[in-house]
Parts: structure tokens; C-alpha cells; sequence
């Protein structure tokens, strides 16, 4: 990954491909938008029907233009591009964007054209944005190389979007905002530059403080998982994301021609890394404010300052609601607060000023509630009455942040006479919001990127990647796997093997033997009744009725019974003479179950062209396992710490741990199965799905009575 | 319930006790509000000091006021409120507000002076309003009689609110989106006049179309649930109610005095009723705003037409997310479109027209939109890009609103530059949001009561209720239930009284008898093997390590061991010569479970002071109910139907009703047993709680073999 940027967001120089004189066209727009922002750097119109364009000198084509040239921008019709491109690379040009549509978003010879054109810049070292972009903007460079209207405040957050509408829709409400950036850009079709590009650039640009993303998929997500797991400094990625319905996934098919990662993968993604999660443009408008503006939230203890008790109500509702805490303020504070504060005010939190309180109340409490060591952040409310001092208090807390250690928000209930407020407020840098809901939501992301940041060790997730790496491809029966592989796609894996490969990875199994003949199974079974005896899926090449399990047999009579049952079965199905599997039977305390599926091919681990890898799926097991879904999701690789964490989001967790005075079971042991399965996967990656189903977990033990392995390449 | 509540909108005449010069008491405000908004009646100031207010003749009290006084307002403070409404009742006053706080909710003394203020207006007839309110607003009538410095546009809406700071909030957000209320009222303290009273009136004003409310507690609720369910016309109430959260149940009554309902009974009396529920400020103005403006939603298939492929993703999750769909179209309608549009346009919905359509290319694509039949509303999406045509495009969906049958929705993503065309929306009543999720939560909630709406019998439940009321106290126990009550609060019934009881409901229960001897045992157990025998639980006073139970006791030897193992257990706790319980043994095929809880005392269904009366829990039973939580609310009474609906929002419902190929169990019987719950609370009004866990349902049984019932008076 050649991850120089520059020339895309600091081009010394850039040219513009098919500019025009028709104010109505995009290209002009495009030009004179450079003009319009300042942009200090060489500028050249290129279009052979003019010699002077806005008054600057206008060439016949790239390569005719007698300076350097970073960045070149090409906005005309797709079947001319590639030539231009050509003209690029013998130019020496450093980045391209092509503005222009009608490549791999239009179908199949589109498809082609867009990597002829991307072939072509790799071999010059060119890297390309787009097609089917709407350009990029740099605040601190004065640029906007985009044919946007809006041209965004200066900031810091770096924001990329897949969706060119969007970015104007973003920029519009930033505007009213106030809110600054530093990076924008749209990145179309990612034919070359992608979001962990982009990411890696902004990583390492220390103007950059908060990232921002609108994505309808993402491009390589086992590199992106790993590079986030494993980099420094770590910065926080506000992530838009929609494909939580199948309708929208097929929606997303349709409009990028790619296939949007699962609600499960996205959720699992999150939860491992420094991506922050919002589901609406509010929301993401209100996490990049808030992150951009806002002091870490170190804890998550609110204190709430209202001049109205019902909203008071509705934030408890949504503090605690959105995984925080109400601050419990000091009998200190609260004595304090009695003495400042009327009679009929509350000092409890939340703490009710009352309709009546001057923007000098509003100051008097805080100042109290600020000092309280058990407030890590305060929300302050306020409702218009009539003598609300709106404009003051705004100005109250805009000084109030300027001069506390501690994070503060705002959240002013109204519209149209609190406005003068929001707007102070805004033009300060507080995070102020028009909804309670909101700023707790802000709150918590806050607090919970805080958290993860303090959690994260990137040592250890270096060595947990070096480790699952190291397994790639190194399992024992691989020659067998790629032989079953071979096929066709959707597989199944035959008992034995599939049990070999468990073991092989450290999942406790039964124990078993595959036995020929009766006496061989006695002999078995001596040491291990009761036992299980059932014929091997490899032997069952097409679904049957006939019962192919005995369960629960006791002794060498029930034994016998049992073989001559499914010897009868054999026979009938054609498979006369075939060995039975019997299988130590595993007394249930709980079932649990483990599946795991492959986002990708089977290369995904080592260079493969996308794909999250493997994403193991794990909770309560049974014959309802999908009717519950108590399931959580952990992509790999993901230490026992991350398994556990997951784990305890799910209901099974709290019987693992011993629910109602039972005693606690194996959980040790589970964890234990969840790292013996990634394992699996890592040694054999053709695994394109398993399902354990059930893992018996006793006090004891987690043993894995019954594992199906499918492969696809 | 005297339900005239006219004179509290449509005063005559106001007399204003309390007015002052002093332009910053809030009586002056109060008083001049009511001149500002252009009140016509007669407005009496009453203050011994004046002469004359603001231009008003003053008088030294209500009853020296020479003309008849409909209303009077009380601004004066609590200690002097008893005496002036004495002089209201002596003067023949129609109707009082009490603005002043200082009564109930700063405590007992207050609570007993309200008590005796409403006491005095009682017996004269009077209904009184608040304490501790802002007042009342009735824009038909150009009356202000209220604190609030914002007097809204004239509209549909009636709204009330326990909170009058909230008053503000909405009314400020009101004023920018042009919503229009009719009556608008604070409820405060509620002494008098509540929820219920003001529903009622407005049910029966014909210019009251949709009811609003902010509500920390609910007054009377089975009164609210039995109004709701009986009468005509039914009309939408949205919902705003905090308290979902333990700490908010908390601040709740530290803020109102009084005791929030539970968010499980809040969900029942939704989904039960004609309440639409919302959990914020903004959700609450949006759903004002849509069914005050919007066309009935009769089907739940959505278009969206869009410039933006992004957002068009946004809509289609944020569709399906809320429970509607998206609208398949025609084939003639993709023909059509495909005409009009631009070859890269999707024809498919979400429609997207593409970053450069102009406002006539939405007209365009409308109309072949709003054609087709498989479209029930449609939902436009606008993000500004450099063409767009913000103001056009309004002004297109505008006339398209008042010429289309099927009800229009704007989205418009941004803000500053797109507010142009929000304001025009505004202005022309087409409901329109900054958020694509609002528009898809509001479109859901027009379809759902649209549903409701249609599927309401009120004969049916007038009948529901009648039923259910007849059995009230009618239980055949009911002396030896009283006997046990009167023990005290918290009392359990006895397993052999329960098991009377839960027949004569018509509950299906093991068959059991209670045998005092072995033989007796055989001749019963006999019949019946497998069995089980426990000792009642009245011989279990306290708590006891021993084994009370013995279960799937097969032959008369068992029966005798389990016999002599019990008799010790008896004589061990001293209860030596006890009988004991037989049941027959019923082989478990799914654990069910049913629990009741009462809100309010055992008179709450006969004019008991509140309470919602017995909240009926049912779901996934056994040992793990409380872990897995699969349970669902109803409150009573409820018809089969409903029963049924609720209990298909669990997932034990997908097992009963036969999942992975099983058969199906008894849910006929499941919901039988549920309706003898109800028969057994109304028999039983004393049962503050039961518990049946498990019911066990077979193919063709739902039998419940524990049942424990605590009473409270």
C-alpha cells in the first residue's frame, strides 16, 4: 500500500481536465471553485477548445502543460479517460481523480475500462480517487478541488463518504453548525484509494483529529480489523453505515455494484475496534461535533442542571438508557446547592434550578455541581420559559467550558426562541443539542471510545495477529481438506476428519472410536458408558428418514441392540459393512452453541481481494438456537479477553456464571472452545463454515459433541 | 366525572386573583396575556390594592365582582388559596386554575390543603385545574389564560402536559414548524382535573383532532384503559412518557409526589389502545405534526424518490427497521420512469432520480410514482446539490400533496441552504423532516393506528369489559380469601385453596387429591401413575432445607417409599400427621409461564383511587424465565385476540406453533389458560400477584402445575 497521500490533499499544482465556459457545466464549477478558495498552487484548465479559460492559460492536454503537475482532475465523458490518463503517466503526475461516471458503477464494460485505467496508473505510480467522485477538499491548504457549493469551516475532522450526495447534505448541516473540517472527500468506486487508505493518511496527519466515514461497504476488512488493532496513534472513526435490512443490502447492490458487509460483521467490527457506530446523519453530525469540540469523558457519572424538572426526567431516561450513570452528588454538593438554590429547587440529580432560574443561577450550581469528584460530565438543560436568560446562559456555559477540566454539554429544548443560544453556543464549540436523547447518545460514545482506549493494548493485538497469522493454511490434514475441496463449493467435511481437525486445534471432543464390529465396539464402550452410537455423516450422502443415532445406551445389551439397529439401516441405504462411530455420551448441563462462517475467499488472510475473514457466531445452543438468537459475534482473531466480553452480552452468560444458586459452569472451558475454533479456522481458511452444535458445557468441561465442517475456496 | 369542562376553555368571563403593576410578576404577565391575545370575554383583575389594571376596573375579591365570573385564575400564594375559594363557590364560579405551587408536591401540609381546596370546589361544583400549572390556551376562542410568552398558531391539536416547563419547549419548537394546537393546557398537581377528563373533553369537541400528552404518571389508569377501549370516536393520543429507567421512576416521584406506572404496563396500554407512543421531544412534535397534517396511511408500503443513492439506502433500512415495507413497483410504473429518467436514474424504489434532478424530474417521476397501486405513501428525499432546485422541489411536493389521495412525506438532509424549502413545507402542512428515520418512525406510527383504527370493535370490547367486571369479588372463596388477607399484606393462599381456586377459573390443573393416609394414595395414584406427592406448602411455614417434593413416582412401591420419606420430612418440622399432596405427573414439553401483578389496591376496579388493576405476564417458562426474559404484557381485560397478538411477539410462540418441523403444541389451550387468569384476578381482585411456572404445554394441554397466589388488600 503506497500510502503517500500528499499530492491528493496538497497538490502544488493541479490540472483540470475538461474545463468549460458554460457556467452550467460541473467543470466550470469544478475550476472556479479552486478560484473561489484560495488555492495558491498552479492551476491549468486543459481543453483544446480554448486557449484562455477564467482568465488563466488553458492547454491542449496534461503532457502540454511546461510545469510540474501533482494532481490532475478529469471531468470528462468516461471513454476519453483512459487516453488521458496515458498522458498523465507520461506526464509524471502524482495523483488522479476522476470525477467522471460511467465505469465499474455501470456495468460489466465500465468494469473493464475502470481497471484498464487503474492498470495503466499502478504501472506509472499514480494513485487514482474515484471514478465517480465529487472531489476533495483541504481547509488548511485553502483547496477545494471538488465541484461541491459548500466549502466547509476549517477544523478537524477528516471525513470520507462513498456517497457523493451525502457529502453536500453533511456540509450543509456542518455549516449551520459551525462545525469545521479539515480533510472531505467522496471516494466513489474505490477503484484505487480506499477508506483504510485514507484512513493510513489521517492516521499519520496530525491535523487530523476525528475521522468520519459514510460507507456502503468496506473495501479489504481484514486489513482494515488489522490495521486498527495494531496502530498508533489511535483516532477516533465515526462510521455511517446503512445495509441493516437485507432490502437496503440489495439496495447497495444495486447502487455500488458491491456487496455490503452483514449487520453482524459491522457490529462485531465496532465493538473490536476504535469505530464508533451511528445510524442516522443526526447522529453522525452529533458524534463528530462532539468529538471534535468535547474533553474526553474519563467517566460515566452525569450530573444533569435543568431549569425544568420534566426534561430532568427524560434525561435519567436517556443517561441511563444509553449505558451511563446519574453522577450521585456529595452531601457536600448538595448542601451547597441548598444554600444557593430555593427552597422548592431540587439538589438531587437531576438538579432542578427551576423555571425561574437567571443564567447566574445556572452558574452558581455548576460551579458546585463541577467541583463534585463523583461528576465526570455535566448535561445542562434548559426550556424557554419566559424569563429565561437564553442568550446568557449560553454564554454561562461557554465559560463554564472554557474554564472546567471536566466535559460539558448542552442541550436548549426549543426552536425558535432558544436559537440565539444553539447559535452562541455553536460558534463557541460547545456541543449543544436540540434533543436529550442526542447528547446522552454523544455522551456515551464519548465515554465508550475513552474506555477502549484505555483498554487497548496494541502489543497484544500485534502478537494475537502474528500468532493467527503463523497458523495460516499450517493444519495437518490440509492435503485431505484441499482434496475434498476440490470437489466443489459448499462441501461438507466427513466426521472423522472433522473430528481429527478439532482435536487437532484443542476442542475437547468425546471420546470416540469408529468401529467395524461389535466387539470392538464393546471394548470401547466398556470404559466409557453410557455411550452414543451413530452412523458417520460420510456414509449419509443424501438426507435419509431412517434414524441414524442411539442415544443413552447403557450397557453391552442395549449395545448390541443399537448395532444391530443401524447395521439394518446401512444395509437399506447401501451402505452394508460401513463402521459406526460410538462416542462417550456427555451428560448436558448446558447446550451452547459455536458456528463460525467466512466473510471473503479462502485467501482472505493473506492478500485476498476482500473480506473480514472468519466471524465466529456463538451463544445458546440447542434445537431453538435460532428461534432465541442469544448470539454475539467476534471476528477473528480476537484474544479471550475480547470472546469473554462478547460473551457477556448474551443471556447464556449469566447461567454460565450460575444463575439462581446453581453452581457455575465450565465458562474457562468455553472460552477455551471459542480460541480452539479460531484456531481451526486459521490452520484450515477453506472452512467456509462450521457449526458446533451443541457444545455440552458441565462444571467441568465444554466438549463438542457435534462439529460440521463446509468448505468453499 | 362531570366532563363539562367547557368553561375552562370557553370562559365567559376571567376573573385573575393576584394581578400585579410589577411587570416582572408573573401574575402581570398572566393578566396581559390574556388582553394580548385578544380575549373578548369579560377580565376581571382582583387585587385590594388597585383600583384599576392595565386599564381593567380591579375589585377586592371574586364574589365583589357585580357580573357572573366563569373562570377564575389564582395567582396568589398557597395559604391564601383556600379563602379565595371559598368566595368562588359563594359567588357561583364555574371553574378555577390554581397557578400557585406549594400545595401537594412540596409535601403533606400541602397535600392536606388541596385536599381541602378541592373539597370546598366540590361541593360547589366547581372544577379546578392544577395547582402549580402555566394555565390553559384555547386558540379558537383568543384565549391566553396562562404564563407562557408564546401563544402558538391555531391548529387540531389539544395538548396537556404534567410538566409546564416542557409547555414552552413544544410550543417553541411549534412556532418554527408552524404546527397549529387548539386547546393547550398544563395539568400540574392534578388534584381535580386529569388525563382522563381532559380526553374526554376533547373526545367529544369536534375541533380537537388529535390529542397530545406529556405525562410523568397516569391518574386512573384503569379508567383510562376501560375510556379508551369503549368509546367513539377514537381519536390518536400521542404519548410522551419518561420513565422507563428505574432512577427516572425515581425522579419521578421526587418531581410529581406520585408513583410512575411501570414501562411494562406503559407498552400494555399501547398496544391495547389508541395511544401512540413516543420517546422524545422531537419524536412527539413529529408525530403531532404528521397526524395533525398527514393523509391516513392505510397500507405500509413506501416509495421513496430520491436525488441521493445514499440516503435512498438510509430510507430503505430505516422502512424496513420500522415495520413497513418497501413498495415493490409495477412493471409499468419502471417503464414509465425509465422514460423520464436519465439512463444511470434506478428505476427501482428507492427511486433515485439522480444528483442533477430539477424539480420538474420529481414532478415527473410523482406522478408515474403516486399512480401505481403498490404504493400506499410515498417519501421524497432532497440533499442539496449544486443544482438541485431546494424551493421548486417544495413547492412541487406541496401541489402534489393537495393533489394525490396517498399521503406525502419530505425529507430534506442538510440545513442551512436546504431550510428554504423546509419552511416552505412548514407553511403548506406537508409533514417534513431533517431526518430520514423520523419520516420512517412517523409513516409507521400513521400505519399502526391506522390498523388499530380498523381493527377496533368497541361493541366487542364494551362487552370485554362488562364481562369482566361482572365477576369482580364474585369468587366462591372469597370469604376464606378475606380471612387470609386480613393476615396481612404479602400472604400466600394455600397450595390446596390455590388449586379451588385456579379450577374454578377454569384453569386446567394436574388431576391431585390431598391424601392423609397411603391407601388413599394407591386408590388415587392408581388411575394416575406417574405421580407426584409434596407436602402443601401451608405445612411449610418456613423456609426448610428437606425435600418436599418427589416427582415421576411410577408403581405403589415408590408411592410408599416417597410416603414414608415425606412423613419423617413432617414429623422432622414438626407437622407430624399432615396430609400430602398427590398429582398426577404431566411429561413436560415446553415450560410456559403466566404471572400477575396488580397496580393499585384490590378496589381499583370498582372506584379505587389508581392503578391499572392486574398486569397479566406471559412467556418462556422455567427455571431461566428471568434470565431469558421472553415474555410479553397484557393488561386486563383482554379478548383471545389480543392475548394472542401479544403473545406473538415472543419467541416461545414460533415453538408453539411448531418450529424445525416439530409438531405444534397447545396454543389454544396456552391462551385459554390465560383468559381463566383474567376470570381468576376478577374472581380474586385481592390477588396482588400470582405465579404459574410452569404451565406445562403439551400437544393438546396447557396445565398448570404450580400455581402461587399472594394477596393484598
Amino acid at each position: 500500500m503506497n500510502s503517500d497521500l500528499t499530492t491528493l490533499f496538497y497538490p502544488n499544482s493541479i490540472a483540470v481536465v475538461g474545463v468549460s465556459s458554460d457556467p452550467r457545466k460541473l467543470s466550470s464549477i469544478f475550476f472556479t471553485n479552486l478560484i473561489d478558495a484560495g488555492y495558491k498552487g498552479g492551476l491549468y484548465p486543459v481543453n483544446p477548445k480554448y486557449d484562455n479559460l477564467f482568465g488563466y492559460q488553458c492547454y491542449k492536454s496534461v503532457s502540454s502543460i511546461p510545469n510540474e503537475v501533482d494532481q490532475v482532475a478529469i471531468l470528462i465523458p468516461s471513454q476519453f479517460v483512459l487516453d488521458v490518463v496515458k498522458d498523465c503517466a507520461a506526464k509524471g503526475v502524482k495523483s488522479i481523480m476522476i470525477i467522471s461516471a460511467g465505469f465499474g458503477e455501470s456495468g460489466p464494460e465500465g468494469e473493464a475500462l475502470e481497471q484498464e485505467v487503474v492498470k495503466v496508473a499502478k504501472e506509472a505510480g499514480i494513485r487514482i480517487l474515484g471514478p465517480n467522485i465529487i472531489g476533495v477538499v483541504n481547509t488548511a491548504f485553502k483547496l477545494n478541488s471538488s465541484w461541491m457549493q459548500l466549502f466547509p469551516k476549517e477544523g478537524n475532522i477528516s471525513f470520507l463518504s462513498q456517497s457523493g450526495a451525502f457529502c453536500t447534505a453533511i456540509l450543509d448541516i456542518s455549516l449551520r453548525r459551525n462545525l469545521g473540517f479539515y480533510n472531505f472527500c467522496s471516494v466513489g468506486n474505490k477503484a484505487d484509494i480506499n477508506e483504510l487508505d485514507l484512513i493510513n493518511h489521517w492516521y499519520k496527519d496530525e491535523k487530523a483529529k476525528v475521522i468520519g466515514a459514510y460507507l456502503e461497504e468496506i473495501a479489504h476488512g481484514y486489513d482494515l480489523h488489522k490495521y486498527l488493532s495494531i496502530t498508533d496513534p489511535i483516532k477516533p472513526i465515526i462510521l455511517l453505515k446503512p445495509g441493516r435490512s437485507e432490502e437496503a443490502v440489495k439496495a447497495i447492490a444495486s447502487h455500488t455494484g458491491s456487496l455490503a458487509g452483514t449487520s453482524e460483521i459491522i457490529d462485531a467490527l465496532v465493538s473490536q475496534t476504535n469505530i464508533v457506530y451511528t445510524e442516522s446523519s443526526n447522529e453522525l453530525l452529533d458524534d463528530l461535533m462532539s468529538f471534535s469540540w468535547s474533553k474526553q469523558v474519563k467517566g460515566n457519572r452525569v450530573a444533569v442542571i435543568t431549569n425544568a424538572g420534566g426534561p430532568g426526567i427524560m434525561a435519567t431516561d436517556a443517561i441511563v438508557g444509553n449505558g451511563l450513570e446519574m453522577a450521585q452528588l456529595s452531601e457536600t454538593t448538595k448542601e451547597e446547592l441548598k444554600k444557593i438554590l430555593p427552597a422548592a429547587a431540587s439538589v438531587h440529580n437531576p438538579v432542578d434550578v427551576l423555571g425561574d432560574a437567571s443564567a447566574d443561577r445556572y452558574q452558581q450550581a455548576s460551579d458546585i455541581v463541577l467541583k463534585d469528584e463523583n461528576v465526570d460530565a455535566v448535561m445542562f438543560i434548559l426550556t424557554p420559559q419566559y424569563i429565561t436568560e437564553i442568550e446568557d446562559t449560553a454564554k454561562t456555559i461557554i465559560r463554564l467550558k472554557r474554564f472546567s477540566a471536566k466535559p460539558l454539554f448542552a442541550v436548549f429544548l426549543g426552536q425558535k426562541y432558544v436559537d440565539i443560544g444553539i447559535e452562541r453556543l455553536f460558534d463557541a464549540h460547545v456541543p449543544v443539542f436540540n434533543e436529550i436523547e442526542f447528547a446522552a447518545k454523544a455522551i456515551s460514545d464519548l465515554y465508550g471510545f475513552h474506555q477502549m482506549l484505555n483498554s487497548r493494548d496494541l502489543d497484544t493485538n500485534s502478537k494475537i495477529f502474528n500468532d493467527f497469522e503463523s497458523l495460516i493454511n499450517k493444519g495437518i490434514y490440509n492435503q485431505e481438506i484441499e482434496h475434498h475441496a476440490s470437489k466443489g463449493d459448499g462441501v461438507s467435511v466427513p466426521d472423522t476428519l472433522a473430528f481429527k481437525m478439532a482435536k487437532e486445534s484443542g476442542l475437547d471432543m468425546p471420546a470416540q472410536e469408529l468401529c467395524t464390529n461389535l466387539d470392538q465396539a464393546k471394548l470401547f464402550a466398556g470404559a466409557h458408558f453410557p455411550v452414543v452410537v451413530k452412523i458417520p455423516n460420510e456414509f449419509l450422502a443424501h438426507k435419509t428418514e431412517e434414524k441414524a443415532l442411539k442415544v443413552n445406551i447403557k450397557d453391552e445389551e442395549e449395545l448390541a441392540t443399537a448395532f444391530s439397529e443401524l447395521h439394518a439401516t446401512l444395509d437399506k441405504i447401501g451402505q452394508s459393512g460401513k463402521p459406526l462411530l460410538v462416542q462417550e455420551m456427555i451428560k448436558a448441563e448446558q447446550e451452547f452453541f459455536i458456528g463460525s462462517n467466512r466473510d471473503g475467499d479462502s485467501t482472505v488472510y493473506n492478500g485476498g481481494k476482500s473480506g473480514f475473514g472468519h466471524l465466529i457466531v456463538y451463544g445458546q445452543g440447542g434445537i431453538y438456537t435460532e428461534i432465541f438468537k442469544d448470539l454475539t459475534h467476534t471476528l477473528v482473531p480476537a484474544s479471550r479477553t475480547m470472546f469473554e466480553a462478547k460473551l457477556a452480552k448474551t443471556k447464556i452468560d449469566k447461567i454460565l456464571n450460575g444463575a439462581r444458586g446453581l453452581e457455575p459452569l465450565a465458562k474457562d472451558k468455553v472460552i477455551d472452545a471459542l480460541m480452539a475454533v479460531q484456531k481451526l479456522v486459521a490452520l484450515y481458511p477453506k472452512i467456509a463454515s462450521l457449526d458446533i452444535n451443541p457444545l455440552l458445557v458441565t462444571q467441568d468441561r465444554a466438549v463438542a459433541v457435534d462439529i460440521k465442517i463446509y468448505l468453499k475456496q
